[in-house]
């Protein structure tokens, strides 16, 4: 706490850095790429696996869980997806260690080799495929509509807090259906919940489109995606839903009998989104003095500080604090009465700034006389003397309040950094000088959207789902085009 | 549903088997030793999850999560720990495939060779430790109240679906303090937790008490558990809550300077319970017409199935029905109406009791004209025919009754075959004719508790907490004893 942060416009990337560190969301662990998801930290993805497990059941999902180590020849089955996934995968080799013949420790045991090697997972579509193929025989058997929450393993070679790691958790829903409009459906459906969950809890807006051929998932025919846009301009991909056509099911052989007694392939979708949120939602919102979370997620909603000068007027705070705290506590606010002895009053400010806890209460002497306590607003540092008649009311409402607001102003952010060129020249000077989302025309070829890459980092985000058909050329290629696509920068 | 169970007389082991698989609870996955958990087990894993989550949250304590790899130094870095671990781990020791150049498939890339092994964590007292170190510095920082919900890999030789399983789920508590005396009582305090949760959400009745030093958990100065007896009369260890006294902090040095300014070693315990809880929830009170579960862990509480021989008897019944479940939904009751035209109520009836469903009800054409509804309790297999006035009230009721009759039964049936014996030879013959827990004495020497060991296959389940001081003589040496200890064999 005696250092300030760093400043985004400073440093945006150590700004992120320190305020992960400092906020006590995570750290780096002592394995290279693998974090530390610390109690706060944790709390925050708690409060988002809970709303997201309400949304899935709520659409008929189920949890189940799949094993965490993936047989190599199963990776192998479906050929892009090995493509996709070979070059950065955990391998278990052995399964026992001795002790070192040297009397250093210990080491791996060369008889306890493993006939077949097994692959940390990095996402289970193939183990859980291989399952489906004995669960699913007839149509009765389909929609199998599944999701997992588990931890898995890319073995990334530059990593980030949250954003890039090599252990990740996440969930992943697969699902299994009789045609391929359901799992198109099904795979549409979920993009809507992870949107919905985005901009409802969140308060995160997103773009909701399809991955271009280069982007897709390895594996699927066609990928949708959530994108929101970060503070510094750079687009961040917030979840994605994949129709998997009959690429899996024909790798691991998985027919079922149609009503008319026809043996078909099953069809697929998978989907997921991760830790990698709690990136997205500390880099779309938070300032230089901190996190700015919105209530929603907030582990502490409400904070409330005294402010004393003796053991007795403390005791005569206390005992109005009580009461606003059962009073909120009655409307599922949750609140936190900080009268620790050993840190002064601005200090617990700044402590609760950076914590991002969305409304802070101060109660000290005056307030006791006038029946009225010190409401500040973490979103936009505001503050204002409330009477403590109504107070638990006008908390719920300001909770909601700040909620609608943090989103509003991400979405006036977004609105502000998405600009619509219509030349290459344009194109490279919006993405140097103001970065954010850029629509522009592009032929549809994937040559042209390397070259693009290549030449400015940009990538293709999405297609949006809503563009509109017009008529245009490609800004690199000059080709006809008949809508605009969403480039950026992207983490 | 075609083939009936084998009966417990017949085959228990069989029996447990075959109940999992045909109940829908899991099955074995193509990585040996791994299992996959189905919808409907892991449905009973989540409300278990959830009912300890809150009592953890209750006691104090925060989630957090910490890598799944462990670099193989840290392993090694508490003699006993390592010693005990060390010969059943998965071990990393590659990052990367590639293409074979043979042509067939992808191989491990030799050139990714992992400069240390990471081990996949068999439990995290190591990493954990490691990471106190860096949050621990003065006793302000004390105690640290941390749990963590992952997956753990136990290179076990010979596995059964839930009961020993290479991959299993679990949740393990690590807490740092500043005296023995409080990490003494943490340790008591959540070995009260799990009783609590094994008696009143389970219906378990269990033995608290401490395990002897050949029992104790590799590094663990104690180890106190949970011992719930299964209807094959053998025990099973049910949870294990750990004093580690100061051997973790002395492996990772972690001191913290106390309030006169002297540095000393933190004082540490860890607990954990694992799916192995969903065995013992299935051998303890299940029977041969499929799963018997309790009411608070069940994840359909009531299912409703229509008799009917119309399409206009089914909609008269649905309309009656769908007022039930209303009613009962608001009491919080989940219920399920099964009205699936292709399978017989027969079919049905089975499948539920298979399934363990505590409460069925029926509706036919003659309770519909007769205002009444046939209520069938799982667990006794008993039915009657109630009023339809009032119903939700007598269903809840009679969850609740039920959950304790379960727990009344099994209470019933640990005490049937609890046995007190004087001499080895009345020793022997409980343990081959009627099995169960014995209470005997015991000299307190590993050598004896060894060669019975050898002799019988019973192993000290634990030294019972309630144990009451008498002088005895050990049943195998002769030697004088203080108290009784439960002897049995063991899952």
């Amino acid at each position: 706490m005696s250092k300030a942060l760093p400043t985004r416009s400073e440093n945006y990337s150590e700004w992120y850095n320190e305020l992960v560190k400092r906020a006590d969301l995570a750290e780096n662990s002592a394995v290279r790429g693998c974090m530390v998801i610390k109690p706060y930290g944790y709390s925050i993805w708690e409060k988002m696996q809970r709303a997201l497990d309400d949304m899935f059941k709520e659409t008929g999902h189920q949890n189940a869980y799949f094993p965490l180590f993936i047989p190599k020849s199963y990776l192998s089955k479906e050929a892009s997806h090995v493509e996709g996934f070979a070059k950065e995968c955990a391998v278990v080799t052995h399964y026992r260690l001795k002790n070192d013949p040297n009397g250093k420790g210990v080491v791996v045991d060369p008889e306890a080799k493993l006939e077949e090697e097994l692959i940390v997972r990095p996402t289970s579509e193939t183990v859980i495929w291989s399952t489906y193929k004995n669960w699913i025989q007839s149509y009765r058997d389909l929609p199998l509509l599944i999701n997992q929450w588990a931890n898995v393993v890319r073995w990334e070679m530059r990593t980030r807090l949250f954003l890039r790691t090599a252990e990740f958790l996440w969930q992943e829903g697969h699902t299994a259906h009789s045609t391929a409009a359901e799992a198109i459906a099904e795979t549409k459906q979920m993009l809507e919940v992870y949107a919905t969950f985005a901009e409802e809890w969140m308060a995160l807006p997103v773009v909701k489109g399809v991955k271009t051929a280069n982007e897709r998932f390895a594996g699927a025919e066609d990928t949708y995606c959530i994108e929101a846009l970060m503070q510094d301009g750079k687009a961040l991909q917030a979840g994605t839903s994949h129709f998997l056509g009959q690429n899996f099911a024909t790798a691991f052989d998985v027919k079922f009998q149609d009503k008319e007694g026809k043996l078909e392939y099953v069809w697929g979708t998978s989907w997921g989104v991760s830790t990698r949120l709690m990136g997205a939602l500390i880099m779309a919102h938070s300032d230089d003095s901190g996190l700015v979370l919105p209530p929603k997620l907030a582990p502490i909603q409400v904070v409330i500080v005294p402010i004393y000068k003796n053991e007795e007027q403390l005791a005569a705070i206390t005992e109005k604090v009580d009461e606003i705290i059962k009073q909120l506590k009655k409307l599922g606010i949750s609140v936190k009465y900080d009268n620790n002895d050993a840190f002064k009053p601005g200090y617990k400010f700044a402590e609760y700034e950076l914590k991002g806890v969305p409304v802070r209460l101060a109660m000290g002497a005056r307030d006791l006389e006038n029946g009225t306590v010190e409401v500040a607003r973490r979103d936009t540092k505001t503050k204002e003397t409330v009477p403590l008649e109504g107070i638990a009311g006008f908390i719920s409402e300001l909770l909601d309040n700040i909620q609608e607001s943090i989103y509003n102003k991400a979405l006036a952010f977004r609105e502000e950094n998405t600009t619509t060129v219509n030349t290459f020249e344009e194109f490279n000077q919006v993405l140097d000088n103001k970065g954010g989302f850029i629509l522009a025309h592009w032929d549809g070829t994937s040559e042209t959207e390397e070259k693009i890459k290549e030449e400015t980092k940009a990538t293709i985000r999405c297609v949006p789902l809503n563009a509109t058909e017009e008529s245009g050329v490609c800004i690199y290629s000059g080709k006809p085009s008949t809508k605009r696509v969403v480039f950026a920068r992207a983490y």
